[in-house]
């Protein structure tokens, strides 16, 4: 491959002039323009990308730092990013950060968090990039413990309890808030909750919205019937049962995600009961199972590519102002 | 931040010495190795990687081509490879094409995706990695038209046109050989398929390993009950109805993937067909939709984690061979 060196020799003119053309400044004749750039082509010469960020203020390269790629959210959420990148011309440099199977502890041992996160910033800011974007694998509170100074910093999936990073969510709690408000729309007068962690975001956010909406519809809120579980299709099983293990009524159960939806599906069919007749059951994310449970379950559908779309354009934009995306309501026939 | 320049000066050793120190050279004193490490501590002083590779001959950097992160394969075949690259102090560099969401024209455009994946290779180049993996978004005959010179490079659940480019992917052929014995030693005499596209690959394959099963247990092949269909749910509805239409008799129905075997469960619950009861259903995948259908499907499952593995030590060990990953047989219910 030719050397900048040897294509300044065959082009006669200075590595600077070079460099100029390739970096797109204004400081350079047509004329020598046209001829660098044809002895670029002829000769195949390829830029080193590397060297022109030591030079140029901006590299036109944002940094991603995922917490893991194989989270279920993830995928999306980076091609929404890259999506808006590309069209604003902007290069990503990925570091996959692998919390889940290299660094399970990671997620509460914070002072190893801040180590393995900052070493990823670290890495950025030596590949120069004008900006970085965090990736989170769920979304919870993050404390980014380091000195960011003018390097542009934006959260996508997870809320950041610096206040000087901007973050994007989705918005569970209206979201949670029209799921309930639809149900009791339909007639239904005791939602029983099947949530997840009790100290978890989704679940208070999603908490809050349900609340809201009883308060709306002049419904008292009921401490017991609600269930606090693990995210999974176990989880659901389990706080099903202790459901019916109360000596409350209710006509349907909101599952604060799709898989504890399915594990509610299993405990109801183990009794006979079928969901969209003799009760309702309704799920949020819009995973894949949603329609492989019979009958299909009606969810929350979350739009991840819009995280990372609108967390790229906060990026670009500088706007930094924390947004909430809605969830859309999937309508099927668990009701 | 403090500049190699500066912190040279405090250290008062030369940026060569610097540099020997940060790259691990023997040539340098203990005593000035330690001085140089604790101020390089106590300043915060941050190596630019970007320069690091332009003077190192290896930058222990290997290149990642992954055609799209959303294809349900990628996140978990990347995880194999970093996990490996990792392990063995290899940085990466990821680009995303996204063949899916921004060319879907270059799956057939063959020109187009070669220019795609040359601009690729490019980067790379000038990136000046030491090895690039290709990580396809599915199995299928790729031709990569560019000259590699001295470029390692290996493929990860693609087959190369090129001779010279080792790939690295799932053993299709023996899979669906145990899966047709397995099910002819459990009693089933006639056993039809649902495959994928007929010229894909995974069809092609998969359909040897069921040919090769039956003549080792003396069972004639019978065209008529082989259907090719889209690897949807939607697929494996039509395929079920055109097996149902033939006049032929068939006790088992062998899915070429979980979905299509999903699309089958539905056609047979609407003629009141039980799987694992009145007739054997199995898939190929272990998609997490095995776990929700009742009930639960038996499958091969792809480890996709050990196919990025094994890529990645392919190009490490420099030891070009193509390798074949065999899949495990999940047993469930539907037998």
């Amino acid at each position: 491959m030719i050397t900048l060196k040897e294509l300044s020799k065959k082009c006669e003119v200075s590595i600077a002039t070079i460099s100029n053309i390739l970096n797109g400044k204004s400081n350079v004749g047509e004329a020598t323009k046209k001829r660098v750039l044809q002895v670029i082509e002829e000769t195949g010469y390829k830029p080193n990308f590397m060297a022109r960020g030591l030079r140029a203020t901006k590299t036109k390269t944002i940094g991603l730092i995922v917490e893991d790629l194989t989270a279920f959210s993830s995928p999306l959420i980076i091609e929404g990013i890259m999506s808006h990148l590309e069209e604003k011309g902007y290069r990503t440099i990925l570091e996959n950060l692998r919390l889940y199977t290299k660094h399970p502890d990671a997620w509460t041992d914070i002072p190893k968090f801040s180590q393995i996160v900052n070493a990823a910033i670290n890495q950025m800011m030596a590949l120069k990039v004008d900006g970085i974007i965090y990736v989170a694998g769920h979304a919870r509170s993050i404390c980014i413990d380091y000195e960011l100074e003018n390097l542009s910093f934006v959260m996508a999936y997870a809320f950041s309890e610096k206040k000087d990073i901007c973050c994007v969510n989705i918005d569970d709690e209206v979201s949670a808030f029209q799921m309930t408000d639809y149900l009791i729309n339909n007639g239904k007068k005791q939602i029983a909750i099947i949530a997840g962690d009790k100290d978890n975001l989704h679940t208070k956010y999603r908490l809050n919205g349900y609340k809201k909406a009883l308060q709306k519809n002049n419904i008292d809120f009921d401490e017991s019937v609600v269930v606090y579980e693990n995210w999974k299709r176990d989880g659901g099983v389990s706080g099903t049962k202790k459901l019916f293990s109360t000596s409350k009524k209710f006509d349907a159960i909101f599952c604060f995600n799709d898989l504890m939806a399915a594990g509610c599906y299993d405990v109801l069919a183990e009794k006979n009961i079928v969901p969209g007749k003799d009760i309702s059951v309704v799920g949020f994310d819009n995973q894949s199972v949603c329609e492989y449970l019979k009958p299909n379950l009606t969810t929350m559908a979350i739009s991840l590519s819009e995280i990372g779309y609108e967390a790229a354009k906060m990026l670009l934009d500088e706007n930094f102002q924390n947004k909430l995306i809605p969830c859309k309501m999937i309508l099927r026939d668990s009701i």
